[in-house]
């Protein structure tokens, strides 16, 4: 997302490398000339460190992944271990792994969610979510929410609400509905009217499309990479309620809000809520290695009991992945980063409690644990934003800026349109806080600047 | 695919690791229950061992894509040495691997297919190299073959000839037209008619459909687990021909026909095409760690040089799969073991054609390199299955005989309806064949008791 600053010289060893990648390799989510890439030579805790060896602090978690921090040895150990006896087996074999990463997310997740169904990533669990939903409950549609984010495949696109869609927006899948939740920054009628007016306009969503057509509602547990766009308090029970009055699944994406982000092992911990399947990818192994599971409660998977289940993939259980996720979660627990990312996340709040005081660019901040999002805007009344939703790169010229001067003061993070993502690993401590807030605060005043009128 | 024999004795480390896969995992293509997984302990060369010491010669390389063999100590460092460095990266930043990778494929691919995107598995390169068919040549169908298998995403499974997509028919995505590829066994008119016939279809086809309405023809490089149907000599030819003849693009996958399967780098090598896109998966890591790649040829890429290129996955260009892939890739050249693929493959070819002589059953033997199949008939005259397409399970009763004996005599291999998947690992050598078939002759000797009428 964020490009930027001058390619090393050739001749260099990053010269090389960067060459080489832009030669001979596609870059995501942009045009292919005028990438700018950071060369990375090692990592470790929430470090990053070029061939040249300017150190990055990592704010964003990689792509909100690397929960536990980067180089850590006890994955690579397990990675190890696991290799030394036999990296790949075929779904249709058993590992030991997979079996204890089984039992060990069941011990995890609430209610009867039991059953994993192991997978390569994030919209792969969705794929298979949607499969799901559809052939247990016998109905079509899916209904998801504006604004969210639930991967790159066929299905998994056409269900996100994400403007990364618009280009192949005729290559979309059928019977996928979405619909509008406003968030309280940019609604003007109080949060307990938005509680009420988004539960009542999803109701009659359901009715206009008829409940009996409607296999699940698919929600992400919180809301990360569109920007942190809060669920209204209560919204989720109410969310579930609905469901269950209706035979309708509740599918809960925690790709990016799983595993101690939020200060929980999942968001909808936050809600009070257990859904019937939960997609999860990233923080399960942080990125050590690919991974994704779907959890699946017993009532779903007890239905193919006697009947085929028609999923599968090459890699379902990998024996190395398992092996790496199985030591992820143990890290969370014996380096308590769950509890950490809680305590973390309040420190961070305060912080940038005061940081508004100071720039006046500074419109909303949301945040839930360690998954944050700063919008800057314009102008505090009009909340006019510094870059538009989905904004093009004439509307990015400020942005760009404050991007351009966080990464040459030493920090990776995700910058998208307005909004500035805090997001670091877990494993975080107040004086890196403080180190990455400096950074960025250096880096807002270019945005202040802009906030030339009516300020109040 | 197929279960069979008794579950290991509860109290066991091998009854508790399958139990917790069971209790705890869902299982691939099959119902829940009266699954008996094999719980491999350990892996090395072509042999699997399971924890109570027996060990099974894995005639399919797990799902056709272990090349390199098991245990591979080299692939191990090689993971273990990009770890040390940095484990994750996001795909906007870039490792020495990646590029490494890239430029090695290019080496590799013939013609301009220069630009690598990394994927996480075939699937993956299938929804990407659709997509990118669909916005390079803004037409929307893309034709494929019936009996073919191309991932179970929404967009790759639509796209696949396969009876698995059957149960989730309704789900299916919009714009993908299948032809019918009938192969030279169960044809009655000679290969030359063929291959005349299947063109003028094909040509029917493109005309019924609108050739300006066709994105892409998308085709295997050898058919696998379809049951090894091969194209008619000189029909890829002519699917080029036709192809730019009316502006179609020409996506080949290589997912299991490529790296060395079949005695060339790429299947499509053995019908001298270059197509304008490769899917690329299995082979390209064997299986260490998961991997996919879409090689997309310099004419495509530099459409997105100053285009929005809306493609990407939070795990793509991932380093340590990188890493492992260019070790691998050194593996084939350094063992020679794609010339060795190719004498191998004689070497079965030959014995199959003694096996022949003992075993009525045998249908059709149909092979490229190391991708191989048995076709298993009741009568050679009527050629009469031993079990039909999409066999049930009550139609499976001889096949589900034949088996259990392979596994009970200590072979791992693919045993689909009336197909026997002959595709060991690349570095297999005569003595090891020898084994192998000596138990796949024994255990079809089984099927050889049904052979009982009007057998010629």
């Amino acid at each position: 997302m964020n490009t930027i600053e001058k390619v090393a010289p050739s001749g260099t060893e990053t010269g090389e490398i960067i060459q080489n990648s832009q030669d001979y390799t596609l870059f995501s989510w942009s045009k292919q000339k005028g990438t700018n890439p950071i060369a990375v030579e090692h990592a470790e805790g929430v470090y990053l460190y070029d061939y040249e060896g300017k150190r990055y602090i990592d704010f964003s978690s990689g792509l909100m992944n690397v929960n536990i921090g980067h180089g850590d040895q006890r994955v690579t150990d397990a990675v190890m271990r696991q290799m030394q006896q036999v990296s790949y087996v075929t779904p249709s074999c058993v590992t030991k792994p997979r079996g204890e990463l089984g039992k060990k997310l069941a011990e995890i997740c609430p209610g009867d969610l039991n059953k994993a169904f192991f997978t390569l990533g994030g919209a792969d669990s969705i794929e298979n979510a949607i499969k799901l939903a559809r052939l247990y409950t016998g109905r079509h549609k899916i209904l998801t929410r504006y604004q969210s984010y639930h991967g790159s495949t066929n299905a998994a696109m056409t269900a996100s609400g994400d403007p990364r869609k618009i280009p192949v927006d005729s290559q979309q899948a059928t019977n996928f509905v979405h619909f509008d939740l406003p968030y309280l920054y940019r609604w003007e009628y109080g949060e307990e009217n938005l509680l009420k007016e988004s539960v009542a306009q999803l109701e009659r969503i359901i009715a206009y499309e008829g409940p009996n057509n409607i296999a699940a509602i698919l929600l992400e547990g919180e809301s990360g990479s569109s920007g942190c766009l809060q669920y209204p308090k209560g919204y989720l029970q109410k969310v579930k309620q609905l469901c269950n009055k209706n035979g309708i699944l509740l599918i809960i994406d925690e790709v990016m809000s799983g595993f101690g982000r939020t200060g929980k092992w999942f968001g909808f911990q936050n809600h009070d809520i257990v859904p019937d399947m939960i997609a999860m990818a990233k923080g399960i192994t942080c990125g050590y290695l690919p991974f994704g599971c779907l959890m699946v409660s017993d009532k779903i998977a007890s239905k193919f009991d006697d009947t085929y289940l028609p999923i599968g993939l090459t890699y379902s259980a990998h024996p190395v992945c398992c092996a790496a996720a199985f030591e992820v979660l143990k890290i969370y627990e014996d380096d308590n980063l769950i509890e950490n990312a809680a305590i973390m996340g309040r420190y961070i709040d305060q912080k940038i409690d005061e940081l508004k005081t100071k720039h006046p660019s500074i419109g909303d901040w949301r945040n839930t644990g360690l998954l944050g999002c700063l919008e800057l805007v314009k102008n505090r009344k009009t909340k006019e934003p510094m870059a538009p939703f989905n904004a093009k790169p004439d509307d990015m010229v400020v942005m760009n800026k404050v991007a351009a001067k966080i990464r040459e003061l030493g920090m990776y993070t995700f910058v998208r349109w307005n909004y500035i993502f805090i997001a670091p690993p877990l494993c975080i401590n107040e004086k890196q806080i403080d180190e990455g807030l400096a950074i960025i605060s250096e880096a807002i005043s270019i945005a202040d600047g802009e906030v030339i009128l009516n300020y109040e």
